[in-house]
């Protein structure tokens, strides 16, 4: 007999294994994400690496551009765990902004994606494509860029650094940044070293 | 009658069609590539643009590999042209610098190519796909980051600036000019100033 009770738990289960299928799904699409762009991403292709039914996929995310979005908010929970959470452990100003940086750089050598930063593949291709894909991507950046600018607009405030505009500083290491993951992905590991030194002399003590 | 005289006439004639071709294939190329990727290139989809025959693209470029190489040497030699060779009027150091960052800038304003700087695009799509359009690609970017470091190294010679790592300045430059190229695809003009700026820093007078 099926009271309202068990009826009730068999939902919850269903809820649990769609939303687990979903991060399961949207995990592996990631990761493909960071090699291949979000254009590589297919319900079949997934079907295959994971080895579940293509209806299924089809199911939960209906639409390609749907799984796409998804997936970016999948990417930047992910990036949010490695790099912005454990930073503000931190103090605010210089100290939050080396771990940052730090956590960045592990981010982009380890890395978190095997395709290396997931932006750096993908905005590239979104950039002429108006749409929610590339609101999103943009949406995470910029995102990204303002906690940067933050924290320099602390470390000014409370002259730990020389008055420096924060917006520009934010959007130079940003930049940097970028170039290291590509540089990466190239095989030139230099890079990394000479992020830090343009890092360091931004947040060179207030003479 | 066909004498010596008039076969080798033929010949050049033919040669001469075929580079002419070759150059608009390439230059459509280019374009389609600054937009959607070197992925984007394909001998059906410049036949129908060009409204020539697609057997005739293929005898002249053979394979996909062959035409993306020649892509990548099309849109070296248009940027030489544009942004490189314009600034060997300005004297070496600072000054032939800001033509250089100048002419990059108006390169990725106007844009010389729709889609940006075709760089931008296509090494964040090969930086995870070894092979001779990665290696190409790759070459030309390592090239550019010289030219910049060789006047920077000018410019510290000669005094003119702090002395600094030229070669860490010159990967500062170039990655800020890519991040404005982005933002600048995505709508950002804010970008150039902030831009201009960090050059700014890097191109004032020793002290």
């Amino acid at each position: 007999m099926v009271t309202a009770e068990t009826a009730d738990e068999s939902v919850d289960r269903r809820l649990l294994r769609g939303a687990r299928s979903r991060r399961a799904v949207t995990g592996r699409a990631v990761e493909i994400a960071s090699l291949d762009g979000l254009d590589g991403l297919s319900f079949g292709r997934l079907a295959d690496d994971l080895d579940i039914s293509k209806a299924g996929i089809q199911t939960l995310f209906r639409t390609k551009e749907k799984l796409q979005l998804a997936t970016v908010e999948a990417a930047q929970e992910a990036f949010v765990d490695a790099v912005v959470r454990p930073a503000r452990d931190s103090r605010a100003g210089v100290a939050r902004l080396r771990a940052l940086v730090d956590g960045w750089i592990d981010y982009a050598v380890q890395p978190l994606f095997p395709g290396g930063c997931f932006w750096g593949a993908n905005l590239p291709i979104f950039d002429s494509r108006p749409g929610p894909v590339r609101d999103a991507l943009l949406r995470q950046q910029r995102a990204w860029v303002t906690t940067l600018a933050t924290q320099f607009r602390r470390a000014v405030a409370a002259g730990e650094i020389a008055d420096l505009d924060p917006d520009a500083a934010a959007f130079q290491v940003s930049a940097v940044l970028h170039a290291v993951n590509l540089a990466l992905r190239l095989g030139d590991g230099d890079s990394v070293t000479m992020a830090r030194r343009v890092v360091d002399g931004l947040l060179a003590p207030a003479a």
